[in-house]
């Protein structure tokens, strides 16, 4: 691509280096900026610099917070026994849209994944590590994507902690509530039956 | 969505001020500039409000241009006779990339759009017909996107221009070169017949 003006270049060039973001897309993009008042590319760039450089995690848990501990783990109302082991912020959002959790959670911050050379070391795995052996803890539910890198996450902390006296669990894979059989993969459905509950719980949920 | 961070939220929510861009992917992209060095999401933003705040406009094309004439406008090798109107930028380059064409261009800026809330003098209309006026070109290529909005703007100047003497011409439409005549579409194809050239003509492109 030829660009009449090395001020589109540039901003075009930054902007194609976001994830599935191409040349083309890009400049639709600046394009339209270029279309709307000059504040709103103001906020934009403001907004941007400023989460880079403010933001912060929580000492706690690894998610992404403005305070030093998050609102989540400084909820007295909540179980502090109970954590949940997940991947990024997506999957805490994810999470507590449910409602369905009251205990904390523990980001790692992403998956074992050599191919991607990230390695256990990358990740916030000590720190878990540590909270288990403080011994305050009963119970750690893995809600990691189902994924090879996943699982090998999950195995590599099991592996770490199994010496201690806690409960581990990993959340129910299953046919998603609404969907038809027919369509559903053969492992998915496999798993479905074999991890088949009481139905006397499945009331209950 | 609930967000754990204001500056997170702030970030996520300009970036899905773009056209095409939900909070969802806004809030991938933001995250992915976390996981890279501070200096990529600088480089971002500085080339976005520098690209907004410096990006000028050639004086007799309206292209976007560092200069205050464009490189097209001051190249003397090309046809200041030709001018080749267009809707914005992303045609010019499209053009270009052609080679085949060496006159000069008109960016309209736009299409008339009523349903928009865009108008005649929204767009450089008056300087194309200024242009005319003033009597150097010999020809206009209407280049727009051939939808309602296409053609209302092409008629229109042509209405502003058809007492000079000047000759008009229109891009031609039919099937792409390698289509497959049974999956075009039926106007396009009706168009093609009813506009066919000469074959002698035809084997000089």
């Amino acid at each position: 691509m030829e660009f009449s003006s090395k001020l589109l270049q540039d901003a075009v060039n930054e902007m194609s280096q976001l994830p599935g973001i191409g040349k083309r897309t890009a400049l639709r993009l600046v394009l339209h900026l270029l279309r709307q008042p000059k504040e709103q590319t103001d906020y934009l760039s403001k907004a941007l610099s400023n989460m880079r450089k403010g933001i912060k995690f929580c000492k706690s848990c690894h998610n992404i917070s403005d305070v030093d501990v998050c609102e989540i783990c400084s909820n007295k109302l909540r179980n502090d026994k109970l954590i949940c082991v997940v991947e990024d912020i997506r999957d805490v959002m994810a999470i507590e849209s449910t409602g369905t959790f009251r205990g904390l959670y523990h980001v790692l911050g992403g998956k074992i994944s050599p191919m991607d050379g990230v390695g256990p070391q990358d990740l916030h795995i000590d720190s878990l590590v540590e909270k288990v052996k403080d011994g305050n803890i009963q119970e750690l539910i893995f809600a990691l994507s189902s994924t090879m890198e996943g699982d090998t996450t999950n195995f590599y902390i099991y592996r770490q902690i199994q010496d201690f006296n806690i409960k581990t669990s990993t959340i129910s894979r299953g046919i998603s509530v609404g969907d038809e059989l027919e369509y559903a993969d053969e492992v998915t459905l496999g798993r479905s039956i074999i991890n088949r509950i009481p139905f006397e719980a499945s009331l209950k949920s």
